[in-house]
């Protein structure tokens, strides 16, 4: 149970923030006094734990130990209860039994206390009467507007003021501080990553905090307040779920704007992506999909270890952004040369191509038996001279089409690791081009030289690969942030129609195909020719209107899957046709479901040509709106080859959504196709994100299955659609 | 130049071995004497070192110098040439210039020299005349049947016997022996990642070597003879490509049957991918896609960082296999399982069910906040009760539905560290399972616990990321070797027919429709009814037999694109459409090509219904025969959604084929359709198999697109075909 619950047994939107919530969460980082309800003298223990680190750290504010059991505990006064207290404490942290929190913390309510952080478990995590505890608690922190931080979690660690208010291993160990700040909802493993990164890797943090079930304020709370912090450079989540996910593209834009890297840690996926499994197009996609939508969108950067936490974190400590994604190489190793442009190439970026005046000067001094090309190979041959480093690092950094340089110095050690440190140190201080270097040297033997690559903030990694990660990351996020910019500037599609909502408003079960597409051509979107008979004359004179081949199709609100229920007849090429299908399709549809409610019977022009598309709209939870786009049959079904945007999706994002299938070549023209009319693609995938945010509360899902894509400057065609309203 | 080219000027086989060539390498690793030809008195140039790191590490042979310029060199008598010296030494050490090289080679061979290390440039690697002076180079070594390692590498490490033959930075540390042994195409980089693995990661080695260029001793006869090494326990290989590729399968066979781990760092692929972009089927597949398919059918471990040679060594270091993919995780912190979890499911393997009686086991103890299911959340109690690890960890081991367990240890350190690791110990050695461990406290502040698990060989990493990959690595081998066991005792179809070997020494150009459908016949596979027919009026009576829809195409080896030169005419319906289209496609055929060579006109059964598949056949100039599978249209030709074996392919590992594509489902009966015969299909890729054994040295290409195959006990069939002799 304790392992998954925690946010599938309640993911209402809404539930974990309140109105008016604090977010003035520099009184909680920087607490001028603390409470600890609950705390114990054996400072060894959960409870005792958080006032050792207090003191022993060297926190400035001062400590209110709460218990009516003790008089004192560690020489500091302790209170029988919160009401005592001479002041209103910034911060109380509750560590008594779940059955006793919620007392707890309506006094703090009662003495006005803004933050308080619950350590104690029990509560939604076990499920049962634990979710209706954290309810009940839930409902408190409202009732006195507290920001509360948890139930079930560790707590937080400012390192810049030495305030080390939780308990765990790590809080034993003194840290250097740092600009990276990090907000974790598992707080054992959290504290791990701070740990491994700042003391192992080198990264050094600011704050710390753990945020447990959050019934309060949430990760992306502390991810915007670290926006605002002045003070921190770089953020750092560590997530399994956000109850307030719809606010991820906002907060992105935010950090981009702010040119402050957000690197998210995403778990869960594999549980996530079960939930939510119920229908067609939230099958293909699962939350997860979702996520990965708003970070690509927002360039929020993923990370999957803790060595991806220190290698992206050393990159983004490094301020340099490429302007496009074009590295040169250098290496003193051909071996790792190959590695670092396999890397790069897996990665997305481009190997520069030289300039011939670049090439032209590194003749000039690069050995024969090196290499000009990229990877530039300048071999051993800087063991007798060591200008080389400089004298190449210049020429690329001088090339206009080079954007970035990897620098590769195999396992140099020693004193001429200290001077080729000092040579990039030289020309990287003259240059704005962002240089990374690759050095499996190991730190014992090229102690100097590092420290000289890290006072000059020069990212340097043990390994090529390791390298190449880093680099395409920050590449990664250079161009998300470009693309943001560029996309800012383009208007996303906006359509109300009320009239439409009115009529959703109204209906009672799926809305079938001819309904669903009439609200398809409200929003500008293309539907096949037909109309609905209530009889076989109707169906006869309507065919007359359209002309043959057509299709007919049974439609009821009680029978979404027509071709199952055989009420479907393709390829109709006579009036006798038209006339006998008519009688079948309907006594079809009353044998598949009795009762169901017979709308008539659509006639419609059957569609030749032109590829296969779906596209569809879920209505997330969490997220809100979001479109999908995939090709038809086994890409989308099968392959499960379908992009997502969360709404709204502006034109260009449309395009970037058709390019990034892999079946993208299919629209381009591949095996002797002409190519598709991909701008109309764009164009209604633009109307369906418009309808989709116009109609976010009366649709939940929606699918056009398929859509029509005709060749170039015939536009689209959606041949069948289902919507299902949200109740 | 330098970079890319040491292999690919050069992809002949057999260039680099020569027959008889030495391969008894105990001499090279443990030489009784070694002469350093070029050694210089500067012991820090390149010519230098290997005196100084030899006498450093303590040597125990006799070193003999030679350069006329010299009396002695660091108090060691210095010859002034080969030829002076009192013995042959079992290792000669060749630093000269290029251009001398040969020359001293050929000294070698007079004195009898067995081994010979060249560690000089400006061969292969630049180019031009350097290629020709390699190829003078294997001359010599071939002429005195020498063991050459190199040319252009940086020499050997023999840790066990403290033999260090070489140059470079990691030359001046001591290492601990230990049971890892490598070899790296790569000096500089090999060298690094030996460094790195033993001295930060604990990874002992045995030995390592790096070969360069490769003329004589390969990175395969090193892994075979570490294979046969009794104190190698664990291989690692840096490649680069491998000249004599066709050897890998054997090789793996012979590294599963001795139970030795085989990792291989396989590089160079985003390069090696454009190279042979010749024809269809390799265009799909390059070099890389057999080389993978060799790793996978023998179990071989890619490996794509010094990390992964980490923690995959740690994990073959424990030495025990689990029996199946069925992982119990058990953790202290609910957020590490789940990214445990993540990690397990994304890399192949199953969380395993725990059975009802291990669940009431584990009710008796675990506390009721944690979790019974699969993780077992143990959760922080343990602090109260350390009787919980050993038991839990009993009670799961117990469970037969578990093959291998996880245990998360969070940032535990210090005192409690040792009593955990302490009781893991104990329960691993009551037991046979695999456990690894995710521990995640720093080393300093560990030490003890960490020194408890790996005196007990119990694999530990940082994450549980890490800690599943490792996992799942090991778990991925064990079922390689269970697989390969399996088909050891399932016979590959061997057919011999020398009549089509007859016919194909004969063909000038490409085998056209008609006859390769005779050759697939040959071999079993089933084709298309048709005939030739050489007039009109006979392909009006091959019509009478064949019956109509039918489909004609005109058959000349000089046309190989019969659909591009309009020389195909599809659904015939009548002996009057049959006739002018007779004309048509002839008169099409010989305005494509003038003097194409007409072998007639192919009257041929329409097919309908059935699954398009691509079967292919590419000989490749390293790796011979292999055997493609993919199903047609947009799988094989957009998507590359294509599987690969080398040949000769038994039942069971077409089955395998079959179930790899990401279309597979699509022959299962996706979307409504009957499941296909795939029995039939697989039978289909084992004859094809057959035929690419039996006429390897006659075909160097083959197609089979498309191959429809049919409902399930309806079979398949080849509706075209081309083949591409061997010239």
């Amino acid at each position: 149970m304790a392992v998954f619950s925690r946010f599938s047994l309640e993911i209402t939107p809404h539930l974990g923030r309140y109105k008016n919530m604090r977010t003035d969460l520099e009184r909680f980082f920087s607490p001028r006094a603390i409470a600890i309800i609950g705390a114990s003298q054996d400072l060894t223990t959960i409870s005792g734990q958080p006032l050792k680190h207090l003191t022993s750290h060297g926190y400035k504010g001062k400590i209110y130990p709460v218990n009516p059991r003790y008089q004192d505990i560690a020489g500091i006064k302790c209170y029988a209860a919160l009401a005592d207290l001479p002041e209103a404490p910034d911060l109380v942290l509750i560590l008594v039994n779940a059955s006793r929190v919620i007392d707890m913390l309506r006094q703090c309510g009662a003495k006005g206390v803004p933050y308080v952080i619950i350590f104690s478990s029990g509560f939604s995590e076990v499920g049962g009467s634990g979710t209706d505890l954290q309810r009940q608690l839930a409902d408190v922190a409202r009732e006195f507007n507290i920001g509360v931080i948890g139930p079930n979690c560790q707590g937080m660690i400012n390192v810049a003021d030495s305030v080390f208010a939780g308990f765990g291993s790590v809080f034993h160990t003194d840290y250097e501080p740092g600009v990276v700040s990090m907000v974790s909802q598992s707080g054992g493993f959290g504290f791990s990553v701070m740990n491994l990164s700042s003391k192992d890797g080198g990264l050094k943090f600011r704050q710390m905090v753990t945020t447990g079930n959050e019934i309060g304020v949430s990760t992306l709370d502390f991810i915007q307040y670290y926006i605002h912090d002045p003070k921190t450079e770089i953020i750092v989540a560590y997530l399994e779920g956000a109850k307030d996910a719809w606010r991820l593209p906002e907060i992105g834009d935010k950090a981009l704007a702010a040119g402050k890297p957000v690197m998210v840690w995403k778990v869960g996926n594999t549980e996530q992506g079960q939930k939510a499994a119920a229908s067609h197009t939230a099958n293909l996609g699962g939350a997860m999909a979702l996520y990965q939508a708003a970070f690509r969108q927002k360039g929020i950067i993923q990370v999957e270890d803790i060595q991806d936490v220190v290698d992206y974190g050393r990159a983004f400590r490094h301020g340099r952004l490429p302007a496009g994604n074009r590295v040169a190489i250098i290496t003193i190793s051909g071996g790792a040369g190959i590695l670092m442009t396999d890397e790069c190439i897996a990665r997305g970026m481009q190997l520069a191509q030289l300039a011939p005046e670049t090439v032209a000067k590194l003749r000039e001094f690069v050995p024969s038996y090196g290499s000009l090309g990229n990877p530039v190979d300048v071999t051993a041959a800087i063991f007798n001279d060591l200008t080389l480093i400089n004298r190449t690092l210049q020429a690329i950094n001088d090339d206009p089409g080079v954007d970035c340089i990897a620098m590769i110095n195999a396992s140099l050690q020693g004193e001429i690791a200290i001077r080729v440190a000092t040579e990039i140190v030289a020309v990287a201080q003259k240059t704005t081009k962002p240089i990374f270097i690759s050095w499996s040297a190991r730190d014992a033997v090229a102690t100097e030289a590092y420290a000289l690559l890290d006072a000059a903030r020069l990212p340097h990694y043990k390994s090529p690969v390791r390298c190449g990660r880093a680099m395409a990351a920050v590449s990664w996020y250079a161009e998300a942030k470009r693309r943001n910019a560029a996309q800012a500037g383009e208007q996303a599609l906006t359509i109300v129609n009320n009239e439409i909502k009115q009529t959703l408003v109204k209906s009672t079960g799926d809305v079938s195909e001819h309904a669903a597409k009439r609200v398809l051509a409200a929003y500008g979107i293309a539907v096949t020719r037909e109309e609905l008979a209530a009889s076989g004359s109707e169906a006869l004179a309507i065919a007359q209107r359209i002309g043959y081949p057509l299709a007919i199709k049974v439609q009821s609100p009680d029978i979404s899957h027509k071709t199952e229920a055989r009420a479907v007849r393709l390829g109709i090429a006579s009036d006798e046709e038209l006339a006998s299908a008519y009688d079948e399709v309907l006594s079809n549809a009353r044998a598949y479901k009795k009762d169901a409610r017979i709308e008539g019977v659509l006639v419609q022009e059957m569609i030749k040509d032109g590829v296969e598309a779906i596209l569809g709209v879920t209505n997330d939870p969490l997220f809100g709106p979001a479109v999908m786009f995939g090709l038809g049959g086994i890409f989308a079904e099968v392959l499960k080859d379908v992009a997502f945007r969360l709404a709204p999706v502006t034109p260009a994002m449309a395009r970037e959504m058709i390019a990034e299938i892999k079946g993208y070549p299919l629209l381009m023209g591949a095996r002797g196709r002409a190519p598709a009319d991909v701008d109309a693609l764009a164009d209604a995938i633009v109307r369906l994100s418009a309808l989709a945010v116009d109609l976010k509360d009366h649709v939940a899902e929606l699918d056009i299955n398929p859509l029509f894509v005709f060749e170039r400057g015939k536009g689209v065609k959606a041949a069948d659609a289902l919507i299902r309203p949200k109740v």
